[in-house]
C-alpha cells in the first residue's frame, strides 16, 4: 500500500457545518482534530456518535467556544481573571457598570473572532445600543472589567491524552485594532518567575479542562499580576514563530499530541524570534511584493496563506529568527508593511 | 478566488512517462519542475512542445541523466573528474584496464540509482560478464578509474534563471552499500580553501550547464584534490539537513529558483547538522518505532516518507541540529538503527 498516494487521494469535500458529512468523514479517520473552534454543537455530537477519537474533545473545546463557560470554569479553579459578570438584562449591566465603572468590556460569549463580538462600553447610551443587538446562536452577554495592562502575553502548552505536557517560551503579543500584529518570543524583560507563573497557569488549565493538543492562554500583564484574557485550543497565531524558531513547531506538537505520541521539545533555537502578521490591504496582489521582500532580506521566512485578500484580514505572516531583537523587529515590520502597502520601498 | 482550495483540488493522475498526460498537465501550470531525473526524452519533448517553462531544462537535465555526456561536458570545462572512457567494445575496456589497472568502475551511462548500474570490476572475467548484460534505453558503457578517496563531499547550490546563485555549506556524505547513510554539515575538518573550491566547482557547473533550481555536485576528496563523482539537478538527499539546519531549505530555494524569485540565505542556523537515512528493514511497520524514538529524544526531527517499506530502500530520514557533533551523530545513528531494527532499545 502506497500511503503517500492514499493520503493525498482521500479528500472529503463538503460543509464543515454539516453533521452527516463530518460524521462520515470522521469514520474514515483514526483521529480527528480542528483548525478553529467554530464547530457547532450538532457537529460535535456527530463526531461523538462516530466513536472516533477527536481532540480537543467536546467537553474541552466548549471552554474555548464559550467565554462565559470559560470564565466560570477558570474562576472555579481559582485562576485569576478580570472581574466579570453574566449579563441577562439591562439592570445586570448597569449594576456591573456601578461596580467597575465606565468604560468596561461587553462581549458575546460565542462567535467572536479578531475583535468582532467585543465592545468597549463608554456610557449607558452605548450600553443600551449594544445590548439591543441580536446575540449569535447559543450566545449570552458577558461583561468584563477593562484591564489597564502594560502588555499582553501568550502562554502555549501542548498536552497528550496521557497528560504529557510541554510549555513553550512565553511570548509578548501586540494587537492593533483587535488583531494580533506582532509576536516576540520570548517576551522581552519578563521576570523569569512571572514567565513560570504564566506557564503554570497554562499547564493547569490544560490539565483541569482535559485539553489534548495545543492550548494558547492569552494573558494581560498588568505589571503586578497576570489575568487570563482568552483561550484557544489549537495551533495559535501567537505560536507561528515556532515553525522556524523552536525545535518542534506548535503544528508538529499538536499532531504528536492528538496521535498520542511523545511530544517534541519546545525550546527556541535562537535567542529571539519575531513574527508579524500580514494584513490584507486594498491591493489584492501579494505575489508581486515577493520579489522586493525576498531580494531585500534573504533571511526572512514569509508565509502567505492563499486566502482571498480583504482589508484587515490575516493573509500571511513573516518570521525572523536571530540574536538582535531590534534588527529582527525592523526587518519583520518592513516586510509586513510592504506587503500591506504601507511601505513602498 | 480561493487559491488554497484551487491548488489542492487541481491534481492530475496519470503516468509520469506518458508524454500526452504530462504535456496536458504542463499546460495547466505556470512553471514545471521534477523531483527526480528519470524523465524520458519523449516527456522532455512534450514539455518543450507545451511552451511552459520547465526547470531544469532539457538541455541541462541531460547532464544529470547521462553520465557519459556529463563526463564529456565537465572534461571540456576543465573540471577535475576521475579518468574515464566511453566503452563501446570489450577491447575498449581491456585498453582502459591496462591504463588504470584493476579494479576499476564500470557504469551504465543512464538509469543507475543508489548503487544500481555500477560495478567494481576486479578482473577480465567479471568484465566480460558485466559487458554481456543488456544496456538500459539510450544507455552506453562508461569506465572510470577507481578513486582512493578519503571521504565523499557534496556541494549544493541554487541558481535562478537570472543567474543569481547561493552556495550551501559543503557537507560530508558517507555511503553504505552504495546508499547514502549519513550526512554531516559542514564537512568536519575541511580546509576552508578546499570548501570554497568545492563551492566554486558547483557554481561553475550550474552556470556553464545553465542549471535552474538546486544542483548537487557529489565529490571525491582524495586528500590532495577534489574530483566530481555525480550531479543531481533537484533537491538532493545530501541537502535534507537544510530543512531544519539552514535558514532557507533546499526545497524552498529550489522553488524560489524555478519561480524566478530572489533566493534565500543558505546559512546554517547552528554549528552542526547531522542527517541519517532510514533504510527499510524486513519489518515493515515503522510507525510503532515512533513512540520509542520520540520519547527517548524529543529534540530529533523525524521524517517518514510514507513509501512502501522494502529492505534497503530509503523510507525516511532523521536530522539533529546543535553544537556537539559527537552527540548529534550518536542520536541520529541510534534513531536510524532503531527504525531499521538494528537496535532494539
Amino acid at each position: 500500500m502506497n500511503r503517500q498516494h492514499w493520503s493525498a487521494a482521500r479528500v472529503t469535500v463538503g460543509s464543515k457545518d454539516d453533521p452527516t458529512t463530518v460524521g462520515e468523514f470522521a469514520r474514515s479517520c483514526d483521529v480527528v482534530t480542528f483548525d478553529h473552534e467554530l464547530v457547532t454543537p450538532e457537529v460535535l455530537q456527530a463526531l461523538t456518535d462516530s466513536g472516533v477519537p477527536f481532540y480537543p474533545s467536546a467537553s474541552a473545546v466548549v471552554f474555548a467556544q464559550d467565554k462565559l463557560l470559560m470564565r466560570r470554569a477558570l474562576t472555579d479553579l481559582g485562576i485569576p481573571c478580570p472581574t466579570w459578570r453574566h449579563i441577562t438584562s439591562q439592570t445586570d449591566a448597569q449594576d456591573f457598570a456601578e461596580v467597575v465603572g465606565y468604560p468596561f468590556i461587553l462581549k458575546t460569549s460565542r462567535g467572536g473572532y479578531d475583535g468582532r463580538g467585543v465592545w468597549t462600553i463608554e456610557g449607558p447610551e452605548q450600553l443600551a445600543e449594544v445590548l439591543a443587538q441580536p446575540l449569535p446562536a447559543n450566545g449570552e452577554w458577558l461583561a468584563e472589567a477593562m484591564i489597564a495592562f502594560t502588555r499582553e502575553l501568550s502562554a502555549q502548552v501542548a498536552r497528550s491524552p496521557g497528560n504529557q505536557c510541554v510549555a513553550y517560551p512565553v511570548v509578548q503579543t501586540t494587537q492593533r485594532n483587535g488583531i494580533c500584529a506582532e509576536v516576540i518570543s520570548p517576551a522581552p524583560d519578563l521576570d523569569p518567575r512571572r514567565a513560570e507563573q504564566a506557564q503554570e497557569i497554562a499547564l493547569r488549565i490544560a490539565r483541569e479542562l482535559d485539553v489534548v493538543g495545543m492550548l494558547a492562554v492569552e494573558l494581560f500583564d498588568t505589571g503586578t499580576e497576570l489575568l487570563v484574557n482568552e483561550l484557544a485550543m489549537r495551533p495559535h497565531n501567537s505560536g507561528h514563530w515556532s515553525i522556524e524558531g523552536a525545535v518542534t513547531s506548535q503544528f508538529e506538537n499538536h499532531l504528536r499530541a492528538i496521535l498520542d505520541l511523545p511530544l517534541g521539545t519546545p525550546r527556541a533555537i535562537a535567542p529571539w524570534s519575531v513574527m508579524g502578521n500580514i494584513l490584507g490591504a486594498d491591493v489584492g496582489d501579494l505575489y508581486s511584493a515577493y520579489k522586493h521582500v525576498f531580494a531585500r532580506d534573504p533571511g526572512l521566512h514569509v508565509h502567505l496563506y492563499g486566502k482571498e485578500v480583504k482589508p484587515g484580514r490575516k493573509v500571511g505572516h513573516v518570521t525572523a529568527v536571530g540574536s538582535d531583537l531590534s534588527d529582527l523587529r525592523n526587518r519583520v515590520n518592513h516586510a509586513t508593511g510592504y506587503f500591506s502597502g504601507d511601505i513602498n520601498e
